[in-house]
């Protein structure tokens, strides 16, 4: 897994999704741990660190769970064997990269846990801003954790309420109003399955339906790959109940305000996927025509970077009238990228993966499109390889404006330090990645982009949709 | 580690101890987790189903715990490039063999957790009898819980006093005045390692000294292993804490009542150890002395069953004057049994453990000593195989008396239903066997044995030194 | 790497490649094993079952070769650890899809072999239609081998010849004459690494340079990957020899006629490789714009088939001014397809590989094309995939002819009875599939593709360049 | 398995037996692998390093043979997946630790090739001292070579026979005719199983019989541990075949004088075994009676070195009337030797393993004996050992006599400056190791301890029974 030349981490230049859940009660019973199995990897681009299922069957003792989890991809961990000793027909899962507590596997989820009412999973998609108060409170009355992550501060805060609260939805209602920043959660309690999603709606979540079974999934691709239908998404401040008798609603509390993250449209979101009645691909298209119109280049070929610039490229090359082409052949089978200490082997690595189609390029004006620059390394490096087999000229362009503040809700972004935009200006860029020209797409586009959608932007402008920590939080409770 | 042809398993026909435990505050730093895996490859005959390590530097900051647990024997889970990840100056390690919560790496121990003054680690050796009812009522205070372990109940017990107590010595001291049962811990808090032993002193705990360093461990031969002198026994009841300033000791109560478990130096207890006084060594050759007196045999040749029953044959022998001999050789590559389904497949499977010495056999009579019949089954063949080489007769001779009463302080027992003693009469089990004779140790012996030792005999007697409940309690907590 | 639900192998819909090989010779010594992995990551689409390396120090002993080989994809096999053993400035390396010979590590390659000159190493892409013949006069005279690859009876000649030939290269010739068949070998002797190539030019080699290193491998990708340059295709019939003192040349016979494998272009090759003067991306967008010419269509949309589809897709686009467009998203986080065995659950692993955007192609009449139908089953998952997400109509075009033909020169081809085109009319193909037309490349395209290159197009008409036995020769050998 | 901190080594203080062969031929079919794996268990002392089995059906087609080899013990190399895919009635299996050719999975055996008449498998124990000159002959008339093994010589050998000789038997005759030093070989061809034993008898083998099922092994406790009778020696010079109708044998040669290996009745074999009419057991009880002759001592106990000079240490202490005591612990679950740079590093890992019964010990004159002393640094820990326990002194007996000179015959012997006993008087090596007095097995009773058997004693006064080479013959082929 972790091996020093061989590297199971995707590109360092690339913001991360932290994590995808899953979740499904299947009154039929049935291959519970398989539809979990696959659901997972059809979400694996949003996490790809560790991962885990928990099930367990509506119909037994209410401690009767039994889980698998463990570093690495979603086909790593789970094996046929493994799989067919998780019986059951309720079930949750989660792909996780590690953006709170480190990777390990204790900090693995779903976490599966066991209190007064039986045996509760929990996996969480997103980021708390208050964490460490809530658990500072908690542990203050005798609680103990075993993980770092703020996962398991939340499983702990309901267990609190459950005392009192008269049903676990009533629990994770009073226990979700205590809680600042992003989540989306899938939850089983011995009899129910429950998604919540924050009143902000941050972080997506949707409902599916596949016969007799329902289920939950973090994008909608995960219902298609498991022959389900997409019913609707889950209301920003909804707490959905799955019982075997069906879905019920109720909602954490009246808060107007949306802030949908917005790059889940630019970037981390599967390109089959709708969200908040968005399909990524048609909002990824309309960013490349956005910024044709804002920065358009006089050019002879409109390329992607494969994969995630492909889609904004597309529609650039049309709203101009410029053939669209491919550039770059890339090596699916690298998979993993090669650490090697010095600058020189890191070029060496990016040509391992990638390589020019010599003949489209040569003697070519190219426009390459991306979906964003975090270091700006890799760009450079793309740039040297078109210009070293002939293009007369690239001009960059970018479907995102530029990416200047950290994000607390759950996005990996490197420290300010790192990101090139935060310290150089347009015209700097442009000469240390070596284009011809840098075009960003306008703020202001990015409504377009969603259909007007409520995003947050906090990001690219630093107005977060609520008050956020000073200092890092990542890591906090550990 | 789980083939269905290999088995990782002791004899099935063997009474089981649960752990071992180790833990090391050394002032002068070093290699800390080396100097625990050796002590853990020390204790591996208490416990061969998982082990693990946690270590903490105690100038760092509160929270700076790793660790590491899996599933198999010390010298398969731990190699060096894992300990060498484990850094620091105080640590304690556990070997298990599961009697309470299933085999899964989850209840794999130490416990990790962090608490409000923390982390604590905790590993333990034994078995609670009111661990049902004590985690009952802390989840009915909202307490979870990730493990079916006794364990994790005694930690929480603690966090719960920490809140109110003053130093964690007195949160402990008061946690373990709420514990019923059977306990030897090791803990760590950020500063302090501290050790604790029931007041029946059901299970052993002894201290050391390896220069600046105290270490605590089941038995002193993991002492011996590590380079460490042994200081003394843990008292009954008491709860030792070390620091950087040194020991100091405090008491649970103030219970009379001592009750050493007898089938430690019947069996459990490693032939290099001395627990509460008394050399394991001489004490088995004592039980053999006295097996001598009260059922002498007239014959050619004593030998032990490999390895148990050796000592008590040396001491039988030569009670009696009868020459000792080696009549089985052991291969020790085996070392996992094969599991085939039927019966002649079991008996197949002791052949390649153990051969007869045909030469030292043929035309003997022969005395064999064991520490203990369970089931009946290997000792049956044993007698065969000497028979089947030309022994002319074999008197089976047992160092402990009848073995009929469940343990519920850390022993895994066999359902009554198969052990042999508890349904069928001497007379009865000399026959099924095929022994020419069969004699056990008069009860009255063990006291000789260990010198007047105040003694748990409720395996043979069924006085419980406390309370015990009417049904099983094994994996009570799933 | 064998699990009975996820499964390494490519799509069962595909022809299959078997082998690439790379070789080096750096007289600057280096990190040559490393280098060999980055090409043979580079060659990994010529074959996924097994790889090896095996490098050796031309200063060192006759017989100082080291090698690992290994079943699975080239990272998994080679990790850091094992390559910083493998020290030598003289090497050769090879990925393997099984056509002769099982898949077991003993017929992993390079082969290493010591005979009466020291070690010789031997990789080999290709298929000798008179191995059996071969091996047997070999036998006959007292040969034993230890595989059942053809390659070992290549070996196995040239060591006989070495008896009497005056260098290594004169014994690669003499044996190179009596081979018949498809070859493409990369061989080292102590102090020499030597090029091959049949006669008709069967299957591609090329050399290249980097600094004072020469390198051979399949493809021309393989150079840029390790940053060296490419110099030329080594010839049909010659063998190339780099010594410490530079690259010479002789010829296996004076053959006149050429016959390279036409799938090579199709499908095998990488889209950036160029292969005896025909870049492979050039080469699959005219055979677009060929099909384009002879079977047109009225559509909305072009789309490809990911990935091997899209060039052909791109060149019939641009020929008939249709847009070009992506219709579905990949999941590269599958890799290994599920084995179930329902064919609803076969359709079901097409699902969670590839999905389809439904925004780009409602109330679309569409065009797919890929580069090859074999068993017609992926096709028709794809054809429905598209209804059901609402396009008016789908018109197939392959951008190959019909695959009629068995190959005897190391294509992996399933048996007559599963080529659907072997034994279905055009129309009842596209009625099988579900297509609303369906048109084939015509043979005669072919030519104009690869710009009047010699091919052999034996699986499309036939007409083998030699003879070929009459039965099957897949592991004839075993 | 390769761990810096753990090692799979035994304890490098001792000589090294390099294989141990099994083979049957069962007419009733049935889980012939099963039975193999059992012997193999069996025969584990005799090689850890490496582990192979290979079977085939005899009703089967001439090539079927399937096979299975792995380095480490065989429970870590054989689970019961592996061992239900070797099917077949007809096999042979081998364990191995390396004394000619270095240690990689290439190197294990069984060799199985393909020749002219079909598969032929070949498993051997021993080692040739004109290996280099034969493999030289058979390269210049073409062979190739795939390990640097002597036993693929002898495979070549055969099949370069077998061209002219009108059976497999006769091809086996002629070969072994041409082989200098010792051997015992376990050879299968399509429908035959053949022992072969050099004509020295240098190396055991015998012939045993369960039902309708023939089986060679190299010592009689692997029969009895698969249920077979014992039906005699090999005897020296002999070729034993199996076919379906029974047992035939021929010889090699009319060569009168033997020379059986002594070191097998000292050390190497197990102790439940008889070879050539010898039993173990008794041969080493009869070494120390002749010891006690030799070099009495005055003492109060007398203890073998676990667990090899038990036997000795029994037989000692009976001829003088001393109690016979067991005065070190050794712990089973070390397994692996820990390696570490320095010297007080070693001497822990001998603490881990070994440790005092401190009681047995205190106060006692001691009388230590163990088969051998090669580097001598093993013993001076245990005599420190005992005497910081405080033994009053510990006088040291060997039950062979000093070990003066390198064997050629498949022996692992240190090189000369390392034998303690080439470079040292015996009263340097007595203060050397701190024993109070040091005694060795004269060289005569050797004869008696074997019963008059012929012996070869070269290892001990330098007259080998064959002329053997100048030059360490260890890794010639590579």
């Amino acid at each position: 897994m972790n091996d020093p030349f061989f590297n199971n981490a995707p590109s360092d230049d690339k913001l991360r999704e932290e994590c995808g859940v899953f979740g499904i009660y299947d009154l039929d019973g049935g291959e519970t741990a398989e539809t979990i199995c696959c659901g997972l990897i059809a979400l694996q681009h949003r996490g790809q660190e560790s991962c885990g299922i928990a099930v367990s069957d509506t119909s037994g003792p209410r401690r009767n769970t039994c889980f698998h989890k463990g570093l690495g991809l979603v086909s790593e961990v789970f094996k046929s064997e493994t799989l067919s000793k998780l019986r059951g027909n309720l079930g949750i899962g989660h792909v996780r990269y590690a953006t709170s507590g480190s990777t390990t596997v204790e900090n693995a989820q779903p976490l599966v846990l066991n209190y007064v009412k039986g045996t509760i999973t929990l996996a969480h998609n997103g980021n708390l801003v208050n964490a460490a108060a809530l658990r500072r409170e908690l542990e203050y009355t005798g609680a103990i954790f075993h993980t770092t992550v703020d996962s398991e501060v939340i499983a702990c805060q309901i267990a609190r309420e459950r005392l009192t609260a008269s049903t676990v939805e009533e629990a994770v209602r009073r226990a979700a109003s205590k809680l600042k920043g992003a989540y989306a959660l899938v939850i089983t309690s011995p009899r129910k399955l429950i998604g919540v999603r924050d009143p902000y709606g941050l972080k997506p979540l949707c409902l599916g339906r596949r016969k007799n079974a329902w289920i939950l999934a973090s994008e909608n691709c995960a219902l298609s790959s498991v022959g389900a239908e997409f019913v609707r998404d889950i209301l920003p401040g909804e707490i959905v109940t799955v019982t075997k008798d069906g879905v019920s609603s109720s909602f954490i509390s009246s808060l107007g305000t949306k802030a949908h993250c917005a790059f889940e449209y630019i970037y981390f979101a599967r390109l089959d996927s709708t969200i908040d009645g968005v399909t990524i691909c048609e909002a990824r298209t309309r960013a490349g025509t956005c910024l044709a119109k804002a920065c358009p280049a006089d050019a002879d070929l409109v390329a992607g970077v494969p994969e995630s610039g492909v889609p904004a490229a597309q529609g650039y090359a049309k709203a101009l009238g410029i053939p669209f082409g491919t550039v770059f052949y890339k090596n699916s089978y690298v998979g993993r990228t090669f650490i090697k200490p010095s600058q020189s082997e890191r070029e060496n690595s990016v040509r391992l993966k990638l390589s020019v189609l010599k003949s489209v390029v040569e003697g070519k004006r190219i426009v390459l499109v991306d979906d964003s620059i975090v270091r700006g390394t890799t760009m450079a490096n793309l740039i040297s390889m078109l210009k070293q087999a002939g293009a007369r000229s690239v001009h960059v362009r970018i479907s995102s404006p530029p990416f200047l503040y950290p994000c607390y809700f759950g996005t990996d972004v490197p420290t300010e330090g790192q990101l090139i935009a935060s310290s150089h200006s347009r015209e700097e860029i442009c000469r240390m990645i070596g284009a011809d020209s840098l075009g960003y797409l306008p703020i202001e586009s990015l409504s377009e982009m969603t259909g007007g959608l409520p995003l947050c932007l906090a990001c690219f402008d630093g107005h977060y949709p609520m008050g956020v920590p000073k200092e890092n939080i990542r890591n906090i409770l550990e």
